[in-house]
């Protein structure tokens, strides 16, 4: 029987192996639908087909794997991530948690086991959204919450995402039919690097999430007026960017004062036909807030808004404040996660409680299913990047602790 | 014989007329050495051949026109701007100071007088240098400081200062003699539209212009490490952009302090690889300090070059500081300056005095001849741009202003 590490040697040998496909030659780059896409999907199906799992290609494009329970009216347990890419990405961001899976499931299927409930291995097409600009087409599928007002949606070439489904061997009819109904959801795992620095900084291999932090994005302009920076004395000036620079500091000290319960950012920063020697006239910037608690995301974004009118009114300036996006918290399932926190402490593992920052298609399945997802150490915290690592004891560690939750999870329904 | 103000809607129409001549039919626009500017040329050089002045255009396009005494020896007093323009430019920019020149010589061509020293009239060919990136080509051939390695600088096409001054009738070869001799220069006026908006706030028309600032011009790059602004938490970030708002603000705190003795202003700001999602890894901006004061000028610029490294220090992030150009300030002749406040002063007008935020011709004149400015009020401030606008009565002021100048000069050199 293969130890830890040597599953995990063979788990980051197929995440190579399924990086190196990729629609250009130089990184990692896999977005939903393409023709190196699709070859990425064939090689994970074959790997599922081999580990003795059940397998097909949905119609929006998911590679499932389902190992089946002999039991009548038994549920489905889903272990899932995604094998879509961001452009030039890193090779852990997904694949990482479905060929875990597979590792998993490949020990489950070779050990003949009375199982108390189907599971099924989820491979969704499209999480990262870089082509159609959207956001879990796949995961949403298997949820069943699916937009079909997607379909006609174009790609930067003008494809829509019907005609994008037809040419990978989807039959759009048949969506909706991909779901799996709600009363047969058991549950949903699933493992993702943190792409965050926390593991990192604290020297621990692994972490539970707790939650998905709700999002609020807005775009902000300050419009002052623009002058020449030798001629204008510094008392009569109306200057856009130094309204934006105080805007950026008041963002900054909000986060640092709340920052256990929110993170916020100003990233974007545009300052209006610049010039060394032009007092600026219009800045338009980016603020991104998240929390795990929907009223702290709110009362941030209220209380940053508040900031950035009292600014634009002590300089005189003009503020505009546009609500780009909203998403709502999402709670991973407390008995789920009791499970999981058992596990990383049976592994011998301290519990670190982790908000996720980033979205996960955990955020969809969790309307239907209880969820919880474990976090694995990345390098720096590095991610959407060729820099994006995990390491093989990380992984080992991650594979240890799955096994564990997935076997306290029969267990329990074993006896239940 | 024509009041002031009928001299003024003099000036004024010649000032459309001249903006009438173009590169383009939608705006002002006539760079050194364009065919519209060679037609511009030709008319202000007919302007002053009517006007009974000795004319020519000299081989850097400067068109030159005396009035000459006949004393032995006398030495020559001139008055001068610019007719060449920015892309898109204002009409009063420049073409103000040569008009109003035009309109004080044509009085005084018109009467016979002994004249104890000639009075010449340039327009200079090239102030704002935006076809050559260059300095005062104009001034710099009449004060003797032209730099001649500047002939083999190419324009944007590719065509070279020489062959542009060939294209239009200019002899290289020549360009020394085009000099002003250092001990024939008497000193030096120039009326130019304010470009700022201290005047047009305090409501008078005029003002003496005491020094032209000096200016320091450096170029920053604040690093620190990109990441996920949902997934790096607020206290384990270096945020560039942070430091970078820190900085633009203590820049406008450093200049509101020292706002009688200093401008500093942050103007253009670049987050690299900027979205609204990820928190900023590389921020570069500029800073442009200017000040009539080289001491003060200098202190500013160090005192800022110590916040930045402070912020850099604090925040651990790096940073890179890049000198990009010094100029030195220039000091107004104070016994010139003296007769032009008798001459505001006495035309009924409070003397306020100025420091020019911006360079002008008198910057290179100076360095030959005792140089004095004189700022007419202008439309908010607004230059550089279609807007620019000077009211006929404060033109009828600064010429009233300019001919009460020019007497007190030549009464002085009468009775010397």
């Amino acid at each position: 029987m293969l130890t830890y590490t040597e599953r995990a040697a063979r788990v980051l040998q197929r995440i190579q192996e399924l990086a190196a496909i990729s629609e250009d030659d130089y990184g990692v780059t896999r977005t939903f639908g393409t023709p190196a896409f699709v070859r990425g999907s064939a090689l994970v199906r074959s790997w599922m087909e081999a580990a003795g799992l059940v397998t097909r290609i949905d119609n929006i494009g998911n590679v499932r794997g389902r190992l089946l329970s002999k039991r009548v009216g038994a549920r489905t347990f889903v272990i899932g991530s995604h094998i879509d890419t961001v452009v030039n990405a890193g090779t852990f961001d997904g694949p990482l948690g479905v060929l875990l899976g597979l590792d998993l499931l490949e020990q489950l299927a070779a050990r003949p086991l009375d199982m108390p409930f189907h599971i099924e291995l989820m491979a969704f097409s499209d999480e990262e959204g870089v082509r159609f600009h959207t956001t879990y087409l796949g995961s949403k599928v298997a949820a069943g919450s699916f937009d079909f007002s997607l379909l006609t949606k174009p790609d930067a070439r003008g494809i829509s995402l019907a005609e994008a489904l037809d040419v990978m061997g989807g039959n759009v009819q048949e969506l909706a039919s991909d779901a799996l109904p709600a009363n047969e959801w058991l549950g949903y795992f699933e493992a993702h690097i943190e792409q965050g620095p926390v593991l990192w900084e604290k020297k621990i291999p692994v972490a539970l999430v707790t939650a998905i932090a709700g999002q609020q994005r807005v775009g902000l302009t300050f419009t002052g007026m623009a002058g020449h920076a030798g001629t204008v004395p510094m008392d009569m000036r109306q200057d856009a960017l130094a309204g934006a620079a105080e805007f950026v500091l008041a963002v900054e000290q909000y986060g640092l004062a709340h920052k256990e319960r929110l993170v916020a950012t100003v990233g974007k920063l545009d300052v209006r036909n610049s010039a060394s020697n032009v007092i600026s006239g219009e800045v338009t910037c980016s603020l991104d807030v998240r929390s795990a608690d929907a009223a702290q995301l709110q009362a941030g974004c209220e209380a940053l808004h508040a900031q950035a009118l009292a600014i634009a009114r002590r300089r005189d300036l003009g503020l505009t404040w546009s609500p780009i996006q909203q998403t709502a918290p999402v709670a991973c399932d407390a008995e789920m996660n009791k499970l999981l926190a058992q596990a990383i402490a049976g592994a011998g593992h301290p519990v670190v409680e982790l908000v996720s920052g980033a979205g996960h298609d955990a955020v969809p399945i969790s309307a239907v299913a209880p969820a919880t997802m474990l976090f694995v150490r990345c390098y720096k915290g590095i991610s959407h990047n060729p820099l994006e690592n995990a390491e093989q004891p990380d992984i080992a560690a991650a594979l240890e602790v799955s096994e564990r939750f997935l076997a306290q999870l029969i267990n329990h329904h074993n006896h239940a």
